[in-house]
C-alpha cells in the first residue's frame, strides 16, 4: 500500500520516537512498512528522509502507527477527520467517480463543520455525529464541492463552483514545479547562459495572485521562481532573478517564460543559518534555563479536548487556518458554572504583499492560508526549542491529492507557561503593623503552531490567561523574501530605487505588508451578542463650573448593522470595541462582555483600486462583525487562489445585515508594515505582535483574586548532569 | 542613634534574612539595633513592623548591617549615593547651615549625576570622582538646590529656585495628614455627624497640582482625602468621600476645609484581597512552575554593573525614576568590541489625571515621579512572586526628610527570564534529504522595580534581549481610585454622569489615564547622533508600468531641529522612528541605528487650554527627541509639585535647537486610558504594555545567528518535596 501526496509517494522507513516526553510517535497504518513523514507539502520523495541530525532530541525507531494513533474514532463532533474517516471519504469520491486512480485531484479533504445550533446541542458521550467530510477537488477544469456524509457512507453533495477563484493548491500542483522546468528547453538554455548545473536550481509554485490580464482570465495558473542551492540551504538567499514561468495547472504546460535579466545570484557565504554551518566561535551557551514542574503539568487533554484553570476547549489542526480553537469555555469561580466565551477561533487568512511593481514580483501578494493551507505548510514542532518541556503534542492528518491521508506529527503544542510575569500584585503599609505584599504570579496556556510558508515562519500561539484573558501572539521569523541585484552598497546607489533595503550584497530584503486575519465567533455568555464601540469623548467643562476645563467620558455607540461595526482604528479617536450578551448584565447593571485589546495594526498603503488590495478587502478595516453564517468562514473568501473581489468579508459585510442581539462574528486583522534591516539577514529574529480579548464586566469581580502565591516548599530540587547521555 | 525620616523615626528590632536566595539581607550600620524597613512613606512608626505574615518566604533575624551592605564605598561614578555619603552630605547641610537637626526640611539628597563628559572618560578602576550630592531643601518657604562635594565634603553651590513649582513631598510633608486632621474640631465633628471612629481613618497627602487659583499662588499646599479602614485593609475603596482638606506644608495649617456630601462609606465586604482573608474554596492552584537554572544564572553582577550574553550595564536605584540604566552596552559578536547603546534611560514621569471635575476629584492629576518620587514609593520585591527564584536583589538607600539614610531592601531585582517565546526559527524541508528545523529558544534578562504610587502598583521592566533589542514593559496593577456613590445599579441611573464604572455597590471606579515618559538618552555607537522619520508613503504606478496600481516606499525624513522630531503618532501615516549615528554606516552603507518600536500610545483627550494638559505637555507628543543637556531630566520639569506652564519638556524643545549629528536624547511617552470594569475590582489583574528599542542596521547580520538550541541533555532532574519545610 503507498501513501501518496499527488505524485509525491511519501516513502521512508522510520518511524519516530520522541525522547523526554515519552510519547511514542509513529506515523503508519498497521500492515504498512511505510511512513509518512512531516512533510513541507513542495518537497518530494527523495528529501523525506526523516530528520536524524538535531541534538538528541529526536530518535528513529521502525514501527507502525497503532490505531489509537490514527485517531480513528472520533470522539467529538469538532474533531479534525481521522485517517480511516478520510479513507472513507476518499472511497465514497471514487465510487462517485469523483476521484480516479492514478489521478491527483484533491486540494482538500476537511471536516465539514456542522452548523452551530448541531454541535451546541451535542454532548460528550452521545453518538458524534454529525460526520461529514468536506472535499475540494478540481476535475477537467471544474471545481467541485463535495460533501460526504461519513456516517452513511454515502455522497450528500456535489456542487459546482461557479465564478472566479480556484482551491489552494494542491500536492499535486505543487509538484509541477519538480519536473516542468527541467524539460522546458528555454530555462535548460537560460541556465546555461548563467552557467548553471540543473542539479543547483531549485524552482518554486508561487500563486500568481489576480491582475485582470486578458491572457490569464479562465485559467488555474501558477507561476515559478528559481534560487540556487549551491552552497547553502537558505537558497531563499541565492534568488536566479529574472525568471519568471507562468504554468497552466491544468493543461501543466509552462504558458509564458520570462528571462528578464542576468543579474548575478548572490552569494552563499554567510547565509547558512543551521549551526552545523557556523565557524567557531560560537556565541558563548547561557547557563541552561528551564521551566520545571515536577508534579507535571497542569493540563488534561481528552482527545482534542483541553482542560487548564478554569478554562476548558477543543483543540484541532486544520490544514487552511493551522489550528482551530474551539467552545472555549470558562467556569465561573463564583458559581463553578461553564460559561461560553469563543465558539470559534482561527486565523482565516493570511495576505503578504510585496512592494516591487517589477515583472518578477507584482504579483507577490500571497493570500497563504487559502492559496497554500497554514496547516499544510507547518511542519513538526522541535521539542524543547519550539516548545517547553513539558509540552502536548497534537498530530494532524491530511489528505495528499490523491485523497490519501498523511500525518504531519507534533504539528501543535499546548503547554504552560511562565514568563516571570505577575497577575496582580499590591504592597501597602498604610493599614496596618505590618506591611502588606500580595502578590500573584501570571502562569499562562499556550496552544502553539508554526506554518512555515516557505520562507516565512509563522508563530502563532493562543494564549489562555487565568483571568479570562485570550491572548493571541503572531511571531515572525524565518528567511527573507529577497531579490538579487547589482548593487553591493547603497553609497553607490539611489536608495528609493531598490524597493527595500539592502540586507547583504547585492541581497535587497524586498519591503512588504503582513495582514492576519482572525476569525473570532465570541459567544460571551451566549448566543445573542451586541458589538459596541464604546467611545472615549472630551467634555468642556463649563465657565467656572470646576478648575478643570475638560475631561474625558464614554459613549456607547450600539452597532445595529454591519456597516457600524467596520472599524478603522484611529490615534486621535479612541474607542474600546466590546461584544456583550444583549441579555445579561451583572448584578450591577454592567452589560456582560468582553472587549478587544488591538495590538499591531498597521493600515493597508495600497490604492483602492489596486486588485490586490480589492481581492484582500478584508484590510480596508481592522475590526468588522458580521452575523454569524457557517458559509462565511475566511475573510478574503473561500477560493482565495486567484479570486477577484467579488467573495470576500468586504463583500459580505456590505450587505449591512443586522447584527444588534444575535449570534455574531468578530473578524480583526493585524497588519505589519516590514521595512527588512541586515539584523534579518540571513536569518530573522522573530518579531511578535498580539492582541487580547479581555473580560470587561463579564466577571462580579477578579476571578483570580482567590488564587495563591508561589511557596518557597514548591521550589523544586533540581540537579543536571552536563556529560551527554 | 535614631534614624529619622522626618517625623517618623523608623524603629524595628528585626532585620529582615531572606530564605532560598541565601542572601543576608540586614539595614543597619554597626553599632545601632534599629532597623529601617522597606517603607511606604506614609507611613508612621507603628506600622513598620517587619512583616512575618508571608509564606515562608520571609523570616526574621536580629542582625546589623555590615559594611558591605550599606555600599560605603561606591564602585562607579554612577553608583547612587551610599549610606555614608547621605551622612556626610548631611554633615554639610548642618555645618552650612541648611539643615538644622530636629528640622525636618529635606526633600532629596541623591546623586547629583556628573557631566556626560566626566561620565564617558572614567574607567572602573579609577578613583571614583567626581562624587557630588544633590540636595532639595524648603527653608523659610525657599526651595533651596544644593550641591555637595563628597571627595572634598564642602558645599559647591546652594541656589535659590525661583518660580513655580516645589520639590517632591518630603517625608515629613507627608506626616502632617497624621497628625493635622485629628487636631481639627471641623474634620472631628465630620466624622461624628457620619458616626465614624477616628481610629477608623486614615487620610492620605493628596497632591493638589494646579489651576491658577488666586487663593492658592504662592503656597506650598497638600490636599487630604480620608478612608475607612474598618473591616479592610483596601481603605482604597472605602472612600469617605466629600471631605477635602487643603493643607499649607510650611505654616502647617488647613487653609480651607470641605464637607460637601454625605454619600456611605461604601462597604467592606469583599474588599480585601489578602490570601488570609479569602473565604474557602480558594481557587485551585496550579501544579507548581518554576524557572530552573541548575547551574545558576548566566549574568554576573559587579556592584551596580550588571553583565549578562553580549549586554553591559549599571543599574541604580533612584528616588525619583524609582531605577536609572545608564551605559548600556553591547558587544558585538563579530568584533568583541562593546558598542553604545543607551547612556541613560529612566521613567521620568508619571501623570495620572482623573476625569470628575467635582470638587474632591478635579484636582487628582498626579504626576507621580516628581511629585511623591517612584523609588520613594517603592518597596521590597516579594521574592518568588515579584520575581523568580534565581533573581538577584538590589537594596535602595534614600535619605528622609532630617537628611539621614534610611534602606528600602530588595526594591530592584534583575533575572532570567525563559517565556517559551523563539528568538529565532526556521523549518525548511526543500533543500536536502532530511527536513531542517533550526530553532533558537528566547532567553531574557530583565530588572524589575515595582512602585506602589498609593494605590497603583507600577512594574517597570527593562528587558534585554540577546538580539539586542531592549524592550521597556509596564505592568499596571493594585487598586482602583474609587468614588463613593449612592448609585448601586446602573439600570436606576444615567450611567454618563458617573465619571466611571460601578465596579461594585456604590463604588465608581473613576475614568483616568496613565501616562509614562521615558528620558532616553540613547548613544547609539557614539554620540554623534541623528533621528531620522522613516515615512512609509504609497507611490502609484503610472498606467500600464505594471499590472500593479500601488506600492508603498519608505522616505527618510531627517530631523534637523527640535521641531522636526516632535511626533504625534497617527495609524494613517506609518512611520519608523530611527536614532542613527551619523558617522557610522554598515559595511552595505546602511546608516548604524536603533529604532523605536511604539506600543500602548494613548494620545490625551484634555484640552489644550486644560491646566494638567499644560503642565504636563510632555503628552502633546508621543515621541520628542532634544539634545542632551544635564539640566534636562524630567519631562515634566524638575520642581513638578504645583508647577505650572513654564518648565518642561515642551518648553525645553520649543527652543528648536538643532539635533542632527549630536548628542540626542529621545523621550517616548506610553500612555494608557482606563475605563475601569467590575474585573478591576477588589484589585486589578495587571495591564502591560510595552515599546521597544529595536538594533535597525546596527549589526553586519542577525547578531544571535550563532547561538545553539537547548539540548536534552541540559534538562535538569528535578523533584519536589511538598511537605512544609
Amino acid at each position: 500500500m503507498n501513501f501518496q501526496a499527488g505524485q509525491l509517494t511519501l516513502v521512508c522507513g522510520f518511524c519516530v520516537l520522541l525522547v523526554g516526553v515519552g510519547n511514542l510517535w509513529l506515523c503508519m497504518p498497521e500492515g504498512s512498512s511505510q511512513c509518512s513523514m512531516p512533510v513541507f507539502s513542495w518537497n518530494n520523495v527523495r528529501k523525506l528522509l526523516p530528520s536524524n541530525k538535531f541534538p538528541g532530541s529526536i530518535e528513529q525507531q521502525t514501527n507502525r502507527v497503532p490505531k489509537e494513533k490514527r485517531g480513528t474514532y472520533p470522539q467529538h463532533v469538532l474533531d479534525a477527520l481521522t485517517w480511516d474517516e478520510i479513507l472513507l471519504a476518499r472511497s465514497v469520491l471514487l465510487n462517485a467517480s469523483l476521484l480516479v486512480e492514478g489521478r491527483p485531484t484533491v486540494h482538500s479533504i476537511s471536516l465539514d463543520t456542522p452548523e452551530k445550533e448541531e454541535v451546541l446541542k451535542w454532548k460528550p458521550g452521545q453518538p458524534v455525529q454529525p460526520r461529514r467530510a468536506y472535499a475540494e477537488t478540481v476535475l477537467f477544469g471544474e471545481t467541485h464541492k463535495i460533501v460526504v456524509d461519513l456516517v452513511t457512507g454515502t455522497l450528500v453533495s456535489d456542487e459546482i463552483h461557479h465564478g472566479p477563484g480556484y482551491p489552494s493548491l494542491s500536492l499535486d500542483d505543487i509538484s509541477l514545479v519538480e519536473t516542468l522546468p527541467y524539460n522546458y528547453p528555454p530555462f535548460l538554455q537560460s541556465l546555461r547562459d548563467r552557467g548553471l548545473p540543473m542539479s543547483d536550481i531549485i524552482c518554486l509554485p508561487i500563486s500568481p495572485g489576480w491582475f485582470g490580464i486578458p491572457d490569464e482570465e479562465g485559467k488555474r495558473l501558477l507561476k515559478s521562481l528559481c534560487y540556487s542551492r549551491n552552497g547553502t540551504v537558505n537558497i531563499f538567499m541565492r534568488p536566479v532573478e529574472g525568471i519568471v514561468m507562468l504554468i497552466d495547472l491544468d493543461t501543466k504546460q509552462i504558458l509564458e517564460y520570462i528571462d528578464e535579466k542576468k543579474v548575478r545570484i548572490p552569494k552563499a557565504e554567510g547565509t547558512d543559518y543551521r549551526l552545523l554551518a557556523q565557524k567557531p566561535p560560537l556565541l558563548k551557551s547561557l547557563n541552561p534555563i528551564s521551566l520545571e514542574q515536577p508534579l507535571g503539568p497542569s493540563f488534561k487533554v481528552d482527545g482534542n479536548l483541553v482542560r487548564w484553570a478554569n478554562w476548558e476547549f477543543h483543540v484541532r489542526p486544520d490544514p487552511r487556518a493551522g489550528v482551530i480553537v474551539s467552545q472555549a469555555v470558562f467556569h465561573d469561580p463564583e458559581t463553578g458554572h461553564g460559561r461560553s466565551v469563543l465558539y470559534q477561533g482561527f486565523a482565516s487568512e493570511l495576505f503578504v504583499p510585496y512592494m516591487d511593481p517589477a515583472e518578477g514580483w507584482y504579483f507577490k501578494t500571497y493570500m497563504d492560508a487559502g492559496e497554500y493551507g497554514l496547516g499544510v505548510l507547518a511542519m513538526s514542532l522541535e521539542p524543547l526549542n519550539d516548545c517547553p518541556r513539558n509540552a502536548h503534542y497534537f498530530d494532524a492528518v491530511f489528505a495528499g491529492a490523491d485523497g490519501n491521508p498523511y500525518m504531519t506529527p507534533r504539528i501543535l503544542c499546548v503547554f504552560e507557561s511562565y514568563a516571570s510575569d505577575i497577575a496582580w500584585r499590591h504592597s501597602e503599609s498604610l493599614v496596618q503593623d505590618s506591611a502588606i505584599r500580595e502578590v500573584r504570579p501570571k502562569v499562562t496556556l499556550v496552544v502553539r503552531i508554526v506554518g512555515s510558508v516557505g520562507n516565512y515562519d509563522y508563530i502563532l500561539d493562543w494564549e489562555f490567561q487565568t483571568d479570562g484573558v485570550l491572548r493571541v501572539k503572531v511571531g515572525m521569523s524565518g528567511l527573507l523574501m529577497v531579490e538579487a541585484t547589482s548593487v553591493d552598497s547603497i553609497e553607490k546607489n539611489k536608495v528609493g530605487d531598490l524597493h527595500g533595503t539592502l540586507v547583504a550584497e547585492n541581497t535587497i530584503g524586498v519591503f512588504h505588508d503582513h495582514f492576519i486575519n482572525f476569525h473570532l465567533d465570541l459567544d460571551v455568555d451566549g448566543l445573542a451578542n451586541t458589538f459596541i464601540k464604546k467611545v472615549l469623548k472630551r467634555r468642556n467643562v463649563a465657565n467656572n463650573e470646576s478648575p478643570r476645563k475638560s475631561y474625558w467620558t464614554t459613549e456607547n455607540q450600539v452597532a445595529e448593522t454591519e456597516n457600524d461595526a467596520k472599524i478603522r482604528l484611529k490615534s486621535f479617536e479612541p474607542s474600546e470595541f466590546h461584544i456583550v450578551n444583549s441579555e445579561k448584565r451583572t448584578r450591577l447593571g454592567n452589560p456582560v462582555g468582553y472587549r478587544l485589546i488591538p495590538g499591531f495594526t498597521a493600515d493597508s498603503l495600497l490604492s483602492s483600486d489596486d486588485p490586490p488590495q480589492q481581492r484582500a478587502a478584508f484590510i480596508d478595516n481592522q475590526i468588522w462583525v458580521t452575523p454569524y453564517n457557517r458559509s462565511e468562514l475566511w475573510a478574503g473568501g473561500q477560493f482565495v487562489y486567484q479570486s477577484h473581489d467579488n467573495d470576500n468579508l468586504a463583500v459580505w459585510s456590505n450587505r449591512n445585515r443586522p447584527i444588534e442581539g444575535t449570534d455574531i462574528v468578530l473578524w480583526h486583522t493585524m497588519g505589519f508594515h516590514h521595512v527588512p534591516c541586515q539584523e534579518d539577514f540571513p536569518i530573522m529574529p522573530t518579531l511578535t505582535g498580539s492582541f487580547q480579548l479581555k473580560p470587561t464586566n463579564f466577571f462580579e469581580r477578579n476571578p483570580i483574586l482567590k488564587t495563591q502565591p508561589n511557596y518557597p516548599s514548591e521550589l523544586p530540587k533540581c540537579s543536571i548532569d552536563l556529560v551527554d547521555s
